[in-house]
């Protein structure tokens, strides 16, 4: 293969009425498919039916210690889905709280009231002039979103294999007391499928922030979302470096099953210092009666203990890979050594983060849209949708079946050929 | 039965030796009873264990309209769950929003969002100096919470047979643009068991703001919780009022299956006009992946619409019914004609409030602990825990079996007494 930047204008011409040949005839076809978010798909659904059962009204609904899951009560969760979610990232039972069904729900609600009511008698942030997050880029789009939403300064952080730069990291903490958080996914990050190292994990736990109110939002969506058994990424566990500083107040760890079992019916879990947690509880207790403690009943139940939710994730994981590994075999079969966009090879997560050549990324999700396979829109891996280089594309390839991922990915490496071609004679003409 | 007032002091001292009697003798019991929440019973719960095992691995697990409720997706639920809970309160299903198992959970967050984004364009209530509250009194604990830990300052507004007294509501909400709320429980309201009359619901329909971000927290927690089929309370559908008045922005309406279904594994939902749904779906589609869909098909598939419903209803009524009338009859038989406390015969809901003589309340409850009987905590039902004739208390009768209630009434009844005995003494030799 040539490099596509090794092309005179001639060839280029000569490719580029090839692929737009190829692109009409794709039209023609008239897709519906959609690679744009992290979705589970119905055969990973189908293969956990079981869990739908697993209470009926047969079953003891009463906690290990005799509470009825049925009733009002327990505002922190039952006692054995708080050990089976700390089992999942690491952590003491005492350190978890668990709520409802959406963790991004529990990322909300501590920024809510971190603005509303501070951080451990902190001024509210709503008081504040100014209130800034850092955002390792490219990000999950969800995360930004809510910081947009309460109007905090977001600030790009780039990303490497290694996790966030923390040399930048540790300038903006240590030294911008408006600094007040930072949006981490430590494990198989979205959209890269990156792990945080050793050394990254320890830099965050041994930061010596300039506001005393800054917390790490530790995102930790894929613990136990690994695609394979022999080559999977281990986190450091991150409470147990922060106490080694002094620092088991810096973090609030979020994680949830919504990958484990159904994503709209799973719980989720918030894991904290006790003064964090404290802090916590006492508002939680005015703003609801508590999670609803029959569904975590079922994820103990139906999982029994950790390594029953890590013999469960091996399922996943084999519906999963080849259709990670059919991506991947598909970029590089062709678009290796074509110069035209690089992607990560994750071992877990659900995403693949493709880039483009630069000024490339919105024109290849719109190609693919016009021909009927929905992308993650361009720019959404950036905080205010702004991917400064234009060429971060998020694929998410697990919620089609393995027949459309191919037709997808097939369509998707045309675009980006097309695209790259048209931007090539473009820089070429002017 | 002679008054208590009409007793001289050697006659109370008589009667101050025999209570004291019979309160040591209760208290040796050592007792262990609790009438202090709003909590369905064992047996209540025991009647709907079929509503755990309404979904299982062989059933179909999609909406009416196709969605599959296990994945991601429907922020504002399942349709057949709006029309359900529509039903329970008389609105069309476009006007609904269902959420998980916490009304609380949803006023608590529509008051955040007040606070931080402000109402459909107004300035966020966080950034104003003063913020007020219309707090019916006597009223629900849970509702004054909120609004305490949000600084917002709390009328009282007294209650009548009718509602809230609407000639005060209506001077404070027409004139005073701080007044930014007001909590009402308009059926079988909690804790007294009134139900709003049609012309108070009428004159909430009716009132012209002087704020325009001014909002009626509508919580119809007892729309369907009647304790008789013959004589139930009628509560007219307040939006179809505002309509008349172009004031379908005026109300926020809460209700939930907490009391229908299981206390801790409800479903729960807003109704709201276009405008107030529609701003309320841009902040929540960020916080939120969205409810947990499987849970509203459960409710669903259980009830099968609002007949079911309330056939279901009777049933708890059949098990609630006695509880209500046994304690009614005791406080008849043990208190009547003595002239030192009032009560409400509520006809659904789940509390009678009973009001001592003034400056007894907490003595009465404290009584009540010491011999092993809680009740709510005298002030509760106030703002700040603040009742101005420390006079009214909450009893729950729901929760303790019948046997358990009969104790529990017996020692109510008996402290009421003592307290009132000795604050006539005190009162004579002051």
């Amino acid at each position: 293969m040539k490099a596509y930047r090794e092309l005179d204008e001639k060839e280029l011409l000569a490719l580029k009425k090839d692929l737009d040949k190829q692109y009409e005839e794709a039209k023609a076809k008239g897709l519906k498919l959609d690679m744009s978010r992290g979705k589970a798909s119905v055969a990973q659904l189908d293969m956990e039916m079981d869990f739908l059962g697993i209470i009926d009204s047969n079953s003891n609904i009463k906690t290990e210690t005799g509470v009825d899951c049925r009733n009002y009560g327990l505002l922190d969760g039952i006692p054995e889905a708080k050990r089976l979610v700390a089992d999942m990232i690491g952590v003491s039972e005492d350190m978890i709280i668990v709520f409802g069904n959406s963790s991004l729900n529990i990322m909300y609600d501590t920024v809510a009231r971190c603005m509303l009511f501070g951080v451990l008698g902190s001024t509210p942030w709503c008081k504040l002039d100014k209130v800034k997050f850092l955002c390792p880029v490219p990000g999950y789009d969800r995360h930004f979103a809510i910081t947009e939403q309460f109007g905090i300064e977001m600030i790009n952080i780039p990303m490497t294999e290694n996790g966030p730069d923390m040399d930048l990291v540790e300038k903006y903490v240590n030294e911008d007391p408006a600094v007040k958080g930072i949006w981490c996914v430590p494990k198989y990050s979205n959209p890269q499928g990156y792990t945080y190292s050793d050394e990254t994990v320890r830099r965050f736990a041994a930061l010596k922030p300039a506001a005393k109110d800054f917390r790490i939002f530790w995102d930790n969506a894929y613990a136990v979302h690994d695609l394979y058994e022999d080559k999977r990424d281990e986190l450091l566990e991150i409470f147990a470096e922060c106490e080694k500083n002094g620092n088991e107040d810096l973090v609030y760890e979020f994680c949830s099953t919504s990958k484990v079992t159904f994503p709209g019916s799973g719980i989720s879990a918030i894991a904290a210092s006790k003064a964090n947690l404290d802090s916590i509880k006492s508002i939680m207790t005015i703003q609801t009666i508590g999670p609803d403690k029959l569904n975590q009943l079922r994820h103990v139940k139906y999982f029994k203990n950790i390594d029953g939710m890590k013999a469960h994730m091996r399922k996943h994981a084999a519906i999963m890979r080849p259709k990670f590994e059919a991506v991947l075999s598909v970029l590089e079969g062709e678009l290796g050594g074509l110069g035209i966009g690089s992607w990560t090879t994750p071992k877990g997560g659900y995403f693949i983060s493709f880039e483009s050549m630069e000024g490339c990324a919105k024109t290849i999700v719109n190609m693919c849209k016009e021909a009927g396979v929905v992308m993650t829109g361009a720019g959404a891996t950036y905080p205010y949708k702004a991917d400064p280089r234009d060429s971060n594309i998020r694929i998410a390839p697990t919620f089609p079946s393995e027949e459309e991922l191919a037709v997808a990915t097939d369509l998707f490496v045309l675009c980006v050929k097309l695209a790259s071609v048209e931007k090539l004679l473009a820089s070429k003409t002017a």
